[in-house]
């Protein structure tokens, strides 16, 4: 790259966090005890194959936006009966829910982002809540210096709104300013709106090797961990 | 206080940061190198009197709302000549401007929001739009957990929306959260719309004696610093 960015803005789901193993084990920890048996990976991603459904309804423009922890429980109560789970107690739902807000990092995330933040700017450029991103940032040790995104553009990746909106908070030019993903779909969309892009490599992400391993699209920078984009990064 | 507030939001110019002998060193390190002799304390006032005026106008909805930076530039710009600063180039107006990106927090922030932090969700609640706040957070180690406030709204204090948008950031109820300021004008406002109030004493915001040694309004908590406040309230 002719210049280093300013700042980099991190997708979450899947890029930061292993969403998957992380909703299997909540999920567990609060059916189980119930009396519910399920495939809990299988309700993993049954919870999570709704995402880009909802979403898609406020992208559209069919539905007003709303905030990520609404969308996940509206899918939570649509993927319920499908597992044959009976009508839980208000409670019980609202704790399931929140289990978006306990997703465990992938173990190079704490050590790379402290590498990362003496020379840059970090957001999250997320589809998630600033809530359940200020939730996830305290359990994984994750420096941010604000919190960008959907919250803050009003609608969801990959609408450019989302990714512009993140660079005007930060007073940046689109090409100051560097998505990182492990998603290829998403560095596109940055790219196309004059982003630089950085690739992770997240092989387990959707179960074992079931994850992107090297980007499908040209990026500025591919890297094996955050530890390893911050070498390349020079910081 | 029957039960402990969940988040702190801050005031920052006054409250957290001495905005007054930082801009006036900033405009003197910038100015003087230029063969201009002012009374710099008497220039940032001049620039800090400008402020309330220009927020007016689009609080009262007159102009759409532009950032704190913008204003702070149109500002600098009606003040220059009344102390007989003719033109500067646009280099130096812009670095003038940033001043406002480098003013240095009262000896008791970094301390009292470390203290601060492990017991509640921190942000900012101010005026300043979100790369001023990362640009004070990173110069003072001010560890928030998200930057809301005013850009986040669209509009500035006192406006209900200021405080009210921050609180459902946080997903919390306007009782949940507590306002701190050294501002008495800025807790009154806060407590109108259902959040609890902090007041810490800067004696010296304008100048040697003229601050607010004690709320005028009656809070939940007075405190003589945040360290003091992060006593009382047990963190």
């Amino acid at each position: 790259m002719e210049h280093s960015p300013k700042a980099l803005f991190f997708d979450v789901f899947g890029t930061l966090v292993d969403w998957r193993t992380s909703i299997a084990r909540e999920t567990e920890s609060i059916l189980k005890p119930l009396g519910h048996s399920l495939d809990w990976l299988e309700f993993a991603d049954a919870w999570r194959g709704e995402y880009q459904p909802a979403m898609e309804e406020i992208r559209s423009g069919r539905l007003p936006f709303c905030r990520l922890d609404v969308l996940h429980r509206h899918n939570l109560e649509r993927i319920l009966p499908r597992f044959g789970v009976p009508r839980l107690s208000e409670e019980t739902l609202r704790n399931l829910n929140l289990a978006w807000h306990r997703l465990d990092a992938w173990p190079d995330v704490p050590p790379g982002m402290a590498a990362l933040k003496r020379k840059f700017w970090l957001a999250p450029v997320s589809n998630g809540n600033i809530s359940l991103m200020v939730d996830l940032a305290r359990r994984n040790t994750i420096p941010w210096d604000a919190i960008l995104g959907s919250e803050i553009a009003g609608d969801f990746k990959p609408k450019p709104r989302v990714y512009l909106s993140a660079c005007e908070a930060f007073g940046l030019a689109p090409g100051e300013c560097m998505m990182v993903a492990a998603h290829s779909n998403d560095l596109a969309h940055a790219a196309s709106n004059g982003l630089r892009t950085g690739h992770i490599a997240r092989p387990n992400e959707h179960g074992p090797g079931m994850g992107e391993t090297a980007p499908k699209v040209p990026v500025d920078v591919a890297a094996s961990s955050l530890e390893d984009l911050a070498r390349k990064l020079g910081a």
